[in-house]
């Protein structure tokens, strides 16, 4: 085995209700945490990493088994980017991984019990806001004892949270990182969200969001939604490369030489590799992500908008931000562009921040940002030296 | 009732089997058409029309019922392009639509009878190609007495469809016009193809493609696909534009007052306009269209690649080519995006060939090609005075 930083789940219970921003009330709830690294006496070199869709509070490390063995394929999901010596430095920062309500990974959500029925939750789970889940965050680094962030980190939906830490909580946090994210979404993304909810929720198994009861679950659904999702996750260039017009080899088929077999002329069947590529990521994805979680998490991505409530002006809705701001944002990402992350930085800009941004000539269009890029890396890592270090030091 | 131009579709029959690339052989077939202007002596004023995905033979003028009077809002899909005084002016031209083998519009497919079983052919029906569908159309301008093609053309899967005319049939075709088309998709295209071919044959009412047989019909399925490509079909801007961030106001809400409208916190339920446009044109859609008929035309698409046959050089598979082209692409149109209309154009230069190029500034997307930009239509209108009508007349 790798040496590995090892991860352990903990799991913070809260006993006071937690307003949501629909109105309703989650009464109790608990959050699953892992922590990296050592809180320093001061108690001002915390970092938190907000996760996006697909993700969890298992950050960095790997996961052991009951005989304290590294789990094979258990690295967290920002393992390249958080640990000892990484951009992400543990041995300097005491980093948190939480996972948001409503997910499927342990913290409070659909799949469990709802305590006023003794049934799971399932549709009948509160809509989520990244304003509850910033909220829900804060409560659990005030159970921490942390007053304030070294930093606040995140991609996509984390770099959302990332950005509301700033302006929910403009004094608690000293540095955000937000990377490949947007200040909201465009009516393409709101689209694309759309048509993976509907795949879902006219799943016959659904049913209405309570397949928990009938003893179904809805994978068609899902499957269509991962595959949706995917393929705005990659960059036409990346596809083309990995991909291209390519077929599939079949049995018996040479698979080094898949540029000269034979159409095989089907409709239903897979002919090219990218067909079995999706079909492949949508079948892994459908047997453990939780639909009703897919919708709220979904949603809590179109609700994200903090200029809505200052008529559309985001350089208004930003003056409460007091962070410093590192932005990155890669080039062939058509999901969150750069210039979705240039106009936050406009608006910082306007507003008098202090904010760092870098665009990445990266081809590998959204998910870049969970990608080992050395330059990206060497970017984030010399922020965490140069401008977060000296506030924790100080 | 404006005045319009009476379109009376035909129906070819052509009992001579057609062998298709697939290998299968399609005994006799159907072919529906209908025809704008007059055939002029010489026969050398025939323009034929291809069409793409949701389209038929009905290009161009109104419908009319058992009475003589025009249909409301029955124009033919290119009504605005072609017809008296149009771009492509049918006082001047013979303009033939001709609905591909395959459709739902009333040429031999899917949901006609099997002769061999007696029962619809459904998932039976033998893989087309472009090239097929090519090959049907030259046999009906044999069976029309048409040697030569003033011009053929079509946008999309259209102009891909003229672009293999001049390819098959080099000395059949004096001009083609390729519009907003592609000279083989890309693997982001073929993924998003796939994607709504899973969702259609993964809806339970698909029963393998033998839905008929079983009395129901896909329209899950088909909803879900009609709307990932509708968003293909539009542009970023447009759909921000057109829908931007705007909620769906409801029963008793001021519907001039969508930005103020507040959240209603819904996962399953219509909240933003985009979400009702999308759902909107999935109904429409999975009520008229055939899902066999889809899955045929998306894998068409998909297997076109005239490149494949010489080692993927284009400049090797258009050398055959002898006609006259004009190509045109629109600035954002994301699916066949204006480079892979240069592809076509830099080939047909290594040639010799004659070749015209546009690219089009417009904000609709691949939906442009349908739609009245007047730059586009003056280019039209000009290719056609200036080089079709010269061989016309000569």
């Amino acid at each position: 085995m790798i040496p590995c930083l090892i991860a352990t789940p903990q799991t913070f219970r809260f006993t006071e209700p937690l307003a949501l921003r629909s109105g309703a009330v989650l009464p109790a709830y608990e959050l699953v945490v892992e922590t990296y690294g050592t809180l320093n006496a001061a108690r001002s070199n915390a970092v938190l990493i907000c996760h996006a869709l697909n993700a969890s509070h298992h950050v960095a490390g790997c996961q052991i088994d009951a005989s304290g063995q590294a789990l094979a394929r258990s690295e967290g999901w920002w393992n390249n980017m958080i640990g000892p010596g990484k951009p992400v430095d543990t041995e300097r920062y005491f980093v948190i991984g939480v996972n948001n309500l409503g997910s499927c990974f342990g913290s409070t959500g659909p799949t469990h019990h709802n305590p006023a029925t003794g049934q799971p939750w399932g549709a009948d789970f509160p809509v989520l806001t990244v304003e509850d889940w910033v909220q829900a965050q804060a409560r659990l680094l005030d159970a921490m004892g942390i007053q304030t962030l070294a930093a606040v980190m995140g991609g996509s939906l984390g770099g959302m949270q990332a950005l509301s830490w700033t302006l929910q909580y403009p004094h608690r946090v000293r540095h955000a990182v937000v990377i490949a994210s947007a200040p909201n979404l465009t009516a393409e993304n709101i689209a694309f969200n759309e048509v993976a909810r509907r795949a879902i929720v006219t799943d016959p198994d659904f049913h209405a969001g309570h397949y928990l009861k009938h003893h179904t679950l809805p994978r068609r659904g899902l499957r269509i939604a991962r595959m949706i999702g995917h393929i705005t996750y990659l960059s036409d260039d990346v596809m083309n490369e990995k991909f291209g017009r390519s077929l599939q080899p079949r049995a018996g088929e040479d698979s080094t030489r898949a540029a000269e077999l034979a159409y095989r002329y089907c409709t239903q069947e897979v002919e090219f590799q990218i067909e079995s590529y999706l079909r492949h990521q949508g079948d892994k994805f459908s047997a453990y992500f939780d639909a009703n979680t897919y919708l709220l998490i979904t949603r809590a991505l179109d609700y994200f908008d903090p200029a809505r409530a200052y008529g559309g002006s985001l350089r208004a809705a930003l003056a409460r931000a007091q962070a410093s701001f590192l932005l990155v944002s890669f080039s062939t990402d058509w999901r969150f562009s750069p210039a979705r992350s240039r106009e936050i930085v406009q608006a910082l800009m306007e507003n008098g921040r202090n904010v760092s941004y870098a665009e990445i000539d990266a081809p590998h269009g959204h998910d870049a940002f969970l990608l080992d890029d050395p330059r990206y890396h060497q970017l984030v890592r010399c922020y965490f030296q140069r401008s977060v270090a000296q506030e924790v030091a100080a």
